[in-house]
């Protein structure tokens, strides 16, 4: 799983009905890429989170049939950039 | 998922029929390599769109069987590059 | 997908028998590292075409079974590498 | 596989159910960035792993419902880096 | 597919029961990180190999049970790095 810091909720009114209305949130890995997480957990910016990708990331985000390539499942307690 | 701005149509004559008649899309991730997206939303060059890999880009490309590794899923409202 | 030329086919006499007799292609990303590829359309070396990943090169390539994890489904009518 | 040292366990007290109470451990494979792991092996700090990834990681965690992407499936008795 | 080539076995006596005695080999993509793969042929340090990741590693490895996302599934007959 990846370590991302969440930066902000993503708006796109027009979208797969798959989707539904599941939290999309914009994520930064350290050094890298923004991408888009779906929100499991229930975050807030600037929290670091871990983020499931591959095929688990479908049923972290609700289900087999969710769109999902990468989901937020856990928040870090602690987590200090060195 | 991954944040990518839609560039052009691709047109590609000669492919397996597995792949049906849906509009395929050249799209560029910021400062990265272009990749071609199966659109499932309706989108046009210019367009930040929001594409998602893995097994999941089957299912949102209309099922199980479409051999899509990205499929666009939906259009971001705002997207300012910084 | 992937963008890719092709270069050339391989030779492999010592595989596994799930392979079969399917062509394999040696293929190359722009700026990219060589890969192999399934072929599934037939195509010549120089043609640009559309390489799928991820587990729906799988079925791509013929079936469930087939372990492939990059099979080339479609051939760009034109590309210009700019 | 990948091969990574194990750092230290990460603590998230916030995190889905379907996680459980496995050990998550911060593990770095050699000048690539800090990953998560799910261990299915029982590994200290300091330990060379092996770390499957892929739909793989799911059942080597525990099960196809086990959300992971990364899970620690040995330890390699001598590594040296080079 | 990727190209790599093949450096030396793995030795780990403790892993999890999934894996067997299958084989694990250390393996080299050109300019790339090292990487621990299944060996499905039979070869030897020295030999360049066409290695198979994504789901289709697990049933190229044994069984969709098998926990690998990298298989070596074809030895390369003539291999020229230029």
């Amino acid at each position: 799983m990846k370590i991302c810091q969440v930066e902000k909720t993503l708006v796109s009114t027009n979208r797969i009905k798959e989707m539904g209305h599941r939290p999309l949130l914009v994520v930064k890995e350290k050094g890298g890429a923004r991408s888009i997480a779906v929100d499991a957990v229930g975050c807030i910016p600037g929290d670091w989170v871990i983020c499931v990708g591959s095929s688990a990331a479908r049923e972290a985000a609700g289900g087999k049939d969710f769109p999902s390539d990468l989901t937020i499942v856990g928040i870090i307690d602690h987590w200090s950039e060195e």
